[in-house]
C-alpha cells in the first residue's frame, strides 16, 4: 500500500506545455539548471508531491519549521511565443525501481491534465574525470525532438550513454512515450565528482536555444569557477605531492 | 498486501490531546522518556496495533507466554488545567520507508478519532561523542510552535540537525502537518553509544515545562549516574592504557 | 500484488485438530521432527501452497521433473481419544517480513476452516556450540499451554530465547493468538552448525507425551549416531592438529 | 501497486503454439538461441511487455532514440505440419521474487490466450570451468515431456541441477504446471563465465529435432569459434605464466 498525496497550492492550466525536469542526480547537473531556471524566470511554486516512495524524514528550515520531503512543480507562462514551463524539482527520486515507476506514472498523468505536452530531462552524464569543456549530449523518444536538439548544439553521439538513462530522466521519457508524450534528455558532460555548476551551464545554453529565451548565468558561471578554482588548487597540490615524491626516489 | 491490525483495549475518547512518541531510536532517548512518563503518571495502555512492517518475531515472557512485537498507546487524562496525554511507544519502528509512511498515516488517523490534536515527539540527537551537559534541541510544524518550545529551554540552532529527522519522530510530524495537526520534536544531545538516561532526563525536564506537570525524575537519574560512572571507568582504564603506552614509547 | 495459491488436493475435515508446524530453520529441527512424524504416521498430503513469498524457483526430482518450491499440509486422523494432526512442511519459508505475515495469517485461516483449534510450532534453539544432551525449550501463548508443555518435560527458562522466536514458528503462535487459536513451540537445543537429528528426536520425545502417541525414534537416532560419529572424528582430527602443533611450538 | 502494461503491436492468434523462453541468464544461453532463431525464422514482433519490475530505465538506440526496457514476444506461423512458435525474450527478467511470480502469472495467460500449449525453456547450466564438449541437460513438468526431450538427445542426470532452475525459465514451467500447460527446459551446459554461443548451439540442436525444423547454426558457431580463440589465447599465455612459475621453482 504506497501512498502518494498531491496537494495543489495554486490550481493552473498551461497550454502546450514543456515538463522541465531537474530531480538530484549524476552531478546536481539537472537540479542545479532547473533551479537557477526557476529563479531567473521567478517561476511559481503550484504543486507538492509526497510519497511513501521518498525517504520517511522531514528537513528542518532555519527557523526550526520542519518540511516533509518531496517534489514539487513550479510554473512559469511563457511571453508572447514562448512556451508555457512547468519544472519537476525536489529533495529525492523515488527510492526503488516500482517507487520510481509509480511515481514517473503518475506524475506523467499529473501534468498531462496541466498542459504538458512534451518532457525535457536535465541530466548529468558522469564521465570519472574532471571535464574542461562539457558538452551536452542528448536523447530523445523521437527522430523529430533528436534533429530539433541537434539544432541547439546538442550531441548525439553512437552508443553513448551506454548503460542508458537511469532514473526519472529516462523514466519520464519512457513512460512519456507509451502515453504518447514526446521529449527528450539534455545530459552535461560531468566527473560526477562533485556538484557541477559548470555542466548546468552549458546544459542551460542548449536550453536557451531550445526554448528561445534569454537566460542570465552569471550567478551558475561564477559559482563554475569557484568550484574550477577549488580544483585547480587540489589538483596543484596534489602534483607538489607527487613532485616531492618523485625528488625523493630519484633522490 | 500489507497487514495492520489495530486491538482496543479500552475505547477512548480524549479531549484535546497530546501524543507523545516515544519510539525506539538514537540512545532510545525517546522511549526512556516515554516509558518514564507512562510508569509516574500511572498510564494505562487502551490499544495495540499489530503489523507487518514490524519483524515477524514474538518475545517471550518471564513465565514463558509469547507476545507478538507491537506499537502500543497509553493514555492518562489530565487533572484541571493540565491536557489528556496519549503515549505512543513500542519495541521497533516500521522496518522500512513505505511501512513507516503507512504506519504513521494509521496512526495520525486513529489518535485524531480519539481526540489528540496536536503531537510531541521525543528522541535523541547523536553527536558521535559524550556530552556531559546534553542539550535539549528542537524542530516544530509552525513558528507558533517554536516560540511554545523556546519558552521551555528547547533550543532552535541554525541549521541542526542537518539532516533533519528521519523515522517516526520526523514523520509523525511531516504527515501530521499534512493533515493538520500541528506538533514539534524535541531531542535530547546524546553521544548515541548507548541508552542514555540523562538525555531522556533533560528532555523530560522541558516537558515538564510545555506540559505544567511536575514529574519525579529521580529514578531515571539514578540510571544516569550508574551509566556515567560506567562510561568514567571506561574512560579511566582508557587514558590508563594511554599512559602506559607512552610511558613504553618515552622508555 | 502478491500471488498465493492454495490447491486442495483432498478436502478435508479435522476435528479439533492439532496443527504442527516444522518448516525449515535452524538446525532443521523442528522439518525432521515434522518430517519424521509425517512417515510415522503415513499422514496424507491434502494441500499444497504455492506463493510469490517463497523464491522463483522449481525443484527436479530424480525422473527429471519439475516441482515449484511450496509448503504442504498433511492430515492424520487421530484414533480414540488422540487428536487429529495437521503438519506444515515446506522446503521455505516466506523470504521477508511481510511475506512471513501475510502467509502466517492465510494459513491460520485456512486450517481454522479445517478443523484445527491449537497450534505446536517445532524448531530449533541455536547454542553455537555442541550439545551432547540436549533439552526441550517452550514458550506459549497462554499460562495453560507452559503447565501443559512443563508436564511434558519442556523446560521453560528465564529470558529464554532473549530474541523470541523469529519467523514462522513464532508468528504462527502470535497472530494465532489474535485470531483466537492457543498453542506453543517446542525447542529443541542444538549447535545450528549442521542439521540436527538428535535434536529432533528429544522434541518428539515431548511431543509423545503432550500427543499421548507412540512415535518409533529408531530411524532419528541411527541419523543422530552417524552424526556424532562424523562430529566425533572431526573433534578428534582437531585435536590432533592442536596436538602437532602444540609439538611443534616445544621442539 | 506494480505496474505492467502489454501493447499490442499485431493481434496474433496461433494454434496450439510452442513459448520459446529465452530471457538474459547464465552464459546468455536461453537468449543467444532464442535471438537466433528469431533471425533465422524471421519472426516478427507482436507484443511489448512493460513492467515496474525491470529496471527504471531507458536505452538509447544508434540514432539517439530512447527506448523503455522492456520484454517481448515474437511469432513464426508453422509451414506444414510445424508448430506454430511464440518467443519472449528482452534485456531483463522480473527483478525481485515476488515481480518474477507477478510477470510469469501474467505472462502464461496472455500466451494462453494467443494459442500457447507448451512452454519450452531455454537457458545455460553453469559449471564454473570450461566445457569443451557441452551437453544438453533437461527438466520437464511431466513424465512424457522428459520421453520426449530424451528422444531429442537431451540428457536427464540424476539431481541436476542440484538448486533445482531459478528464474523465469523455472517459473514459467512451474506456474505453467499449475495452469494446466506442459513443458521443459533445454540447459546447455557452460562455463558461465562469458556469454556462451557454443552452448546455445547444442541447444539449438536439441530444439531442431524437438521442432523438426532445419536451423542454420554457421553464425553461431563461428561467434563460438571466436570465443574458442580468445580462451586458447587466454589458457595459453596463462601455462606460459605458470612454466616460467615452475622454472623459477626449479632453478
Amino acid at each position: 500500500m504506497s501512498f502518494t498525496e498531491i496537494v495543489k497550492i495554486e490550481d493552473i492550466k498551461l497550454k502546450d506545455a514543456i515538463l522541465l525536469e531537474g530531480l538530484p542526480g549524476v552531478g546536481n547537473v539537472g537540479k542545479l539548471a532547473a533551479m537557477h531556471l526557476i529563479e531567473e524566470l521567478k517561476a511559481k511554486k503550484c504543486t507538492e508531491i509526497y510519497s511513501s516512495h521518498f525517504p520517511p524524514q522531514v528537513l528542518i528550515d532555519d527557523d526550526g519549521v520542519v518540511k516533509l520531503v518531496n517534489n514539487e512543480l513550479y510554473y512559469h507562462k511563457g511571453k508572447g511565443k514562448n512556451k508555457d514551463l512547468l519544472f519537476l524539482v525536489g529533495e529525492y527520486q523515488g527510492m526503488d525501481s516500482s517507487g520510481q515507476y509509480e511515481l514517473c506514472n503518475q506524475l506523467i498523468s499529473l501534468v498531462k491534465e496541466m498542459g504538458v505536452s512534451s518532457i525535457f530531462t536535465l541530466g548529468g552524464y558522469g564521465l570519472g574525470k574532471l571535464v574542461p569543456e562539457p558538452r551536452v549530449l542528448g536523447a530523445a523518444t523521437s527522430q523529430d525532438v533528436v534533429e530539433l536538439f541537434k539544432s541547439a548544439d546538442v550531441e548525439f553521439i553512437d552508443g553513448e550513454p551506454g548503460a542508458g538513462i537511469v532514473g526519472a530522466s529516462g523514466l519520464l521519457l519512457g513512460l512519456g512515450k507509451l502515453q504518447g508524450i514526446e521529449g527528450g534528455c539534455l545530459m552535461g558532460e560531468t566527473s560526477g565528482y562533485m556538484v557541477d555548476p559548470k555542466s548546468a551551464s552549458v546544459v542551460l545554453k542548449s536550453l536557451q536555444k531550445l526554448l528561445g529565451i534569454e537566460i542570465d548565468l552569471e550567478e551558475l558561471e561564477k559559482r563554475a569557477k569557484q568550484v574550477d578554482s577549488i580544483t585547480n588548487q587540489l589538483k596543484e597540490s596534489e602534483s607538489e605531492v607527487e613532485e616531492k615524491v618523485d625528488v625523493n626516489y630519484i633522490g
